[in-house]
């Protein structure tokens, strides 16, 4: 059996892990703060450090030498290009112009892939977790943003320009809140993660009744949406009708995906998952308000099954994807 | 070269051209109404009758023999099981599990096949049309409703179900105006022909000053899109912004694919084109304005080449995508 190293590039986290090819095993998962702020050179070192540490600790768990690596699939914050392995710009992290792939490449002497961190999440799902195998699959990686991701047959879809899913940006209230991409109204103003904080901060000036503040020991700026599905555990009314009110911004998004693509999956992955059934079950009766019967029939409407390693998943797949043709 | 007969069924009128099968020559074209009021007996042979005379008129035009026509495309509303090749329901036609292509190919005696009216024309543009060649291509046909059609890789993407592609029923608002689907603030509820009459008449009523009773005689409920478009073109100021607003409208819709799927050519088909660069120029900048830098220098938004026949031209080239596997 071959084994690939998945990289997975957070703004916040870097995640690293060792797929068998047939996706079965993971192995080594080390993870270490992105701290990008100390520039592209610090978050490469990391990157080569995590992935030695995650080869040796696989060769240790299975046995195998290190020709059974073969490989360094990473995903990152986009934009970029698949073709030169070049991270155009990412805002989060300052970089531009990067070459992601071959500095990952030389610096661990294996082969590397680039793709976009969205969809290694994504197509990581399809590979091995809740929208496994199935034909065809739009999902949302909802966290500090909202990516999206595309598999249709097995394969990602990219788009001209490696551009396609940037699901988090469409629009869903045409004169709704101003987004930081300079849009108005996209989804990821009302859902992602910031989102959700400041729709529970906003609430709470207005003098909501909420217990919310005592999950903080009173200091609102440390108010995040964790915090607020936390409270919800907790039946607190308020954070309860928050999480609601998540749930429809998210299923007008995702009933628009339902009417597009009318997909077998539509899988959510990220923080908004811990939400479960308190976020699940209003967001599918949304989306069944929203969308087109045959289609809503057709589609389930799945949280992520591989929490933490979607993305070190799916970065491996993606370099069989890229250097084998098919995951 | 072998000839396919193109049909495409719309609300109003049927559409027969007989189609050469590398798209280079159209022959034939035949219209009539489609008075689904009859009953789909008497749609079915308005049809075979505009499919024969149009043979007719092809083989006389070529010289060919009867041997040269290999098949026949059907383009219908939908939703549709293209498998089977029966019509699930249509409102606007009142047709329910109808047989349709069968029973087409039974009346004319020429292999059937059958897709979805929206997909067609799309892939019409694909074909031969504003579209064409091109890698990933999206496309509205903006008429009573709006439909949509997505082609990958020369393929167009059906979907789970046959259903994808409903780019009307995308919601642009959330909390907005109600479509006739029962879902709200839907790009058609906004940008449709009814709905463009709608918004002009709603300004009329609130006092705007306008020439456009002017153009209907005074009989303000002949008012349509094509009205306004008319209006706008003589410098009518009020019709001038509801362009623009329609403008607006389909520029969030847009953007929206432009982020999802990054593509090559957005191609707007129907009469919605009639308004030209009046409403081309506002769109692209508010497309602009909207979606992701990257994704919109790399796609083109373009009116259809093929007026009144995109359809037709559609229709064939998917006999050859489900017949010969490719157009």
């Amino acid at each position: 059996m071959r084994y690939i190293v998945g990289v997975d590039i957070g703004g916040t986290n870097i995640v690293v892990g060792t797929v068998s090819e047939d996706g079965s095993q993971i192995h080594g998962i080390r993870t270490d703060p992105t701290h990008s702020e100390q520039g592209a050179q610090g978050v490469l070192a990391r990157i080569a450090a995590l992935v030695e540490d995650s080869i040796q600790a696989t060769l240790r768990a299975t046995g195998l030498t290190r020709e059974a690596i073969v490989g360094v699939g990473v995903g990152s914050p986009g934009p970029l290009d698949r073709a030169s392995g070049v991270v155009l710009l990412t805002p989060n992290l300052g970089w531009r112009d990067l070459p992601l792939r071959d500095l990952v490449s030389e610096a661990v002497h294996l082969p590397a892939t680039l793709d976009n961190d969205a969809n290694c999440a994504i197509y990581g799902e399809w590979w091995v977790g809740a929208a496994k195998g199935a034909q065809y699959v739009v999902g949302l990686t909802i966290g500090t943003g909202i990516g999206g991701g595309i598999v249709i047959d097995g394969r990602i879809y990219h788009g001209a320009s490696d551009i396609a899913g940037e699901i988090g940006h469409t629009t869903i209230d045409s004169t709704g809140r101003l987004c930081k991409c300079g849009n108005y109204g996209c989804l990821e103003a009302y859902a992602s993660g910031p989102a959700i904080a400041a729709r529970a901060l906003e609430g709470i000036s207005a003098g909501a009744e909420t217990r919310l503040p005592e999950f903080v020991a009173g200091d609102l700026s440390r108010i995040t949406a964790q915090t607020v599905y936390e409270a919800a555990r907790h039946e607190d009314e308020y954070a309860l009708e928050l999480v609601r009110e998540t749930a429809k911004f998210l299923g007008a998004g995702v009933a628009n995906l339902v009417n597009i693509f009318n997909p077998d999956v539509i899988v959510l992955v990220g923080g908004v998952t811990l939400a479960g059934d308190r976020l699940f079950v209003p967001l599918r009766a949304e989306v069944k308000r929203r969308a087109f019967k045959p289609a809503v029939e057709r589609c389930r409407i799945l949280p992520g099954a591989l929490p933490g390693t979607a993305g070190v998943f799916g970065a491996a797949a993606t370099f069989k994807l890229q250097s084998w043709g098919q995951a």
